[in-house]
């Protein structure tokens, strides 16, 4: 048993995390922050919590999260970079759901999100938490990056034909759709009900901060630059992200095959059969990725689609498979609830 | 660990019940029947359940059941009373989820559900499933009528008023509205998407066939008859119910500490504090009824909100609940999963 | 043709309003002011009406609506009572959408409203802008309040009841459902859509505005104080009220003959055939009120179902209603447009 | 005044036009049939017509369309192949909402919708009904077939890169997002609130049926093949298309001012400014279909986004401003309906 805290813990991955949490057999939560909550029972808050989180949100000043073994940053971009050097001093190991620590490239961060980086000596130390790709390296990492949600959706969709070098890597298209939660718990117009139901938008096209990490994560898999076009949509979902994946094919290979081989061992990545078309209902407050190949007509267009929950494969989930890897745990622990269906 | 069967397991409450057995410790889930579906993986059907349920359905007619120590009917009204009698003589507990054994009185029951009961003898000996009411016959019984959906959220919110004798019970209101999933999952034009989405409406008003059923409820809790206007409403949840009551105030009470000592001790009863109002959201996919309990104005009608989702606490889970109670398991065992927010 | 100005067009009975009169044959929309987007094209904000409507939102203290025929308030509570009496007295015909000028009894006013009120002596001069029960005062009044949402659905489904004298004044139950656009375009953190999608509650349930101004209607309409409980609640509706009342029989009646009767000859109000069930779809994007009667099992509590669109109806097309009445055009001029479905 | 008559008027498209010509100045609605509703009152099954359409469904068999004008077949497809030769002989004009007449090639219709068509002849005589490319052969059209959907969306976005030879024409891609609506009225399971509420999915990856319905389009507009990926996939909205395409640059081209300068006399093709994102909300239930381009990052490929209400442009609306064109009467008459929002 491992005491945990958590930052930040109004948000909903804040709220996914307790969920996760307090259903997890090896941590108990011993501290969850917030400065504006300060006070305030955690199931007050989160009705659907009342009996099941005892806490109340502490003052972030007053309370020494040194004590944990492990501590959770949900908080908005540009609080772990300041606060997160200390605790891994103290020996704590922390996974950070929010960008901070996400891109390598410090005036590439600097740029996608106008803040001055307060801590960038850390980053080098920071690996990136998508277990597919760095499985090993997080078991021993002090500070976990974890993956924005639609990067996850969208590397995994890429990485089997990325790293059987099968495809033109210059001109990658990605067409993500995600629900309104993605956009976290905060009152702008545009995720109001009478805004964003029965509508459907893109947004950022000109540029979002998605891009860059995601081309960084298929560049290391490659070993060289890639061509990226990340369009990222608005759709009338609580809770779901759906990739759909463009790229020419420059060698001839059973798709199907590479993908199945690739994930073989993978415990939250679902490889389904030919000519399926995953739905996010099927992975909803689950843990998994679902993926489906295509290659429309025969034509030298291949089509990947790839669904996550955005708030658990795409970040508390996520946080909490990187936990286990950190401490050893069974790296499905905690994580093992079935999707919700309907 | 016991064998577990479920006949007609395509349905909502059916995949419902796959999602908590697959989760459940002491279950094994040993058969699976659908006459439709034979020879079809469950995972293929639903493939949330990929690597979770392996079964394939069975044909009715060739899988024997009576190897079960425990069968769940998750089948349309009035295919329990011809098949249960068979199975309870082999010695199989069984849970009815359809309303075959839910009124006593046989001939109102085919007068609301215009068919002529297969099995009238067994009705007798059927316990009607909720634990709040009838736990220790619950223990013992070898039928279980588990209650409809409406007439959960409905009794528990009443029966603390019932039970105190503080209300007029000749004239009962109670206003309910159930997410879309209530109807079960086939295909009626007013249950698509593009019908009920953007839309509300009351349905049955003239006659509601759970009106009978919390009548004889609050009557057995009552001693003698009471009357009852119910209006059910059809919103767009995809779960959920939540039932507004009203009574007139016959005799004055502090109705926060009837409702707080009425259900001190239940697992599955939350009673808000006072001014609360209960969300749906705050029970989705869990087996917790909550509950609040207003007297607006100090005027003489209290007004009690109940919410429960529709599948778990509504169907499934209280199905689990009486399995539980049934084979001396913990209550609630398997049953603690946190509820989904957002 | 008359020239139209609107005080506080921004939110979403603002933008009703221009839907509205952008359609109109005889207004001419002159003005829309909004103090925090001064010099916005209304077109930015709404791109619904690029091409419809070319003004841009004119600064409160800088326009002279005093040049209009008629002003629309679709401003919050406490700006009309400031600045109606200019208008009136420049002999501005004024419709007021916000509750200013609602309640005659200026200290009930003041309570519900937590609000001196800045003009009491206008109160008195305007006339409740229901045209089903006050249709010639309107026609020559100078200043209309224009009632609210749940208000008119609740007093239209009442009315023939109390008119007729045939049920119990004193233990009137209302149970009211509203869209999320009943709260206005503002950012709540409950009115979100990852808070307000799959999800339903009560609120305000203690004491709601909307309480005293139809106990005031019905109260006018009987002659004497009646007795009234009223419920909110919040359902995934972009648009829609549904209001389901509940009365006890105190003299026999024909109630679908009396609802007939009494709207008979109104162009907004539509009795549906006995055993009727209308759905909020059905009057969506319309000023049409659809009712059905119902009296279960013959027993003695009719049950009245009464649907509008909260938007239409329920703010923005009754106040065109109301300005077609005060100005001699056709009652139902640049309102009929078919209801939207799906 | 014409008279107008519609062949299957019970699904989506039917009750559209119903709306549509109830509103019409020249449209009489003179007869609506339906094999299975012969005498049911559009009212009754429609109740948002109540009032406004007082016709009846009429057996097909019995009532003589070759009295009307202008006949719309609102059909499954496979009916109107069967008919219209008949109507458009005695002198009836004839819009074709369903697939029949939409590709000039018989073996490519017969492969994709698996029939034979009954009448191959009058292919050839058939007009594409989409005015921004062939608004003059409209006019004398004597059978217009009215375009699909996805490929309204689809086409208007491609059309002014295609025209002006600025982009790779082998690799189009188009990722389509469409309303449940655009299903049509029929009861699937996939189509299910309890389904496609908190759902998102693509389908018929391996080959949709407006894929050569675009590529024909395209292709005429280019004077020789183009290769297209086209990937569908359903969203939870009710009314919506969202079209996201992607291409490569092949030649520097200032995208605004060609896609300005292509519509600029288009009645309803919005083009937005600069950096926009349409939303599907801005065209609801309007006729308008709302573009805006972006050149991501400066990079190579091409970014249109392409809004429309299936039901509207894409299918009833579109196929009135076809009639209004054969008729000479103005091509916006009875299209100028505002979009709703919210």
């Amino acid at each position: 048993m491992i005491k945990v805290g958590i930052v930040g813990g109004t948000g909903y991955t804040g709220v996914e995390l307790l969920r996760l949490l307090a259903q997890h057999p090896e941590a108990e939560l011993a501290a969850i922050t917030s400065r504006k909550e300060t006070g305030v029972a955690v199931s007050t808050m989160f009705p659907s919590l009342r009996g099941r989180v005892d806490l109340a949100f502490a003052d972030p000043a007053k309370v020494d999260l040194t004590s944990c073994d492990m501590v959770f940053f949900a908080t908005p971009n540009g609080v772990a970079m300041g606060e997160a050097q200390r605790l891994v001093d103290s020996g704590v190991r922390v996974v950070d759901l929010s960008a901070d620590f996400r891109l390598r490239d410090v005036a590439e961060w600097e740029k996608w999100y106008g803040l001055k980086h307060a801590c960038p000596a850390l980053i080098a130390q920071a690996v990136y938490g998508l277990p597919e790709m760095n499985r090993e390296r997080i078991r021993t990492a002090r500070l976990v990056a974890n993956p924005g949600c639609y990067p996850t959706a969208v590397q995994l969709g890429f990485l089997p034909l990325v790293e059987a070098g099968v495809i033109d890597m210059k001109h990658l298209i990605a067409d993500g759709k995600s629900g309104v939660s993605g956009a976290g718990r905060k009152t702008e117009l545009g995720l109001m009900y009478a805004e964003a139901a029965d509508n459907f938008k893109a947004y950022n096209v000109p540029g979002h901060r998605h891009l860059p990490e995601i081309r960084q994560g298929l560049a290391a898999a490659l070993g060289s630059d890639i061509g990226l076009t990340f369009v990222a949509h608005l759709t009338p979902l609580i809770r779901g992200i759906h990739a759909t994946l463009y790229a020419r094919v420059t060698k001839a290979a059973d798709m199907q095959a590479l993908f199945e081989a690739r994930y073989a061992q993978e415990p939250f990545v679902d490889v389904l059969p030919a000519h399926s078309h995953p739905d996010t209902r099927s992975v909803r407050v689950s843990n998994i990725c679902r993926l489906a190949v295509h290659q429309p007509q025969g034509a030298d267009t291949v089509v990947v689609l790839s669904v996550i929950d955005n708030l658990v494969k795409g970040a508390a989930g996520q946080a909490v498979q990187n936990m286990n890897l950190m401490f050893g745990f069974g790296e499905t622990l905690g994580l093992m609830q079935v999707p919700v269906v309907p």
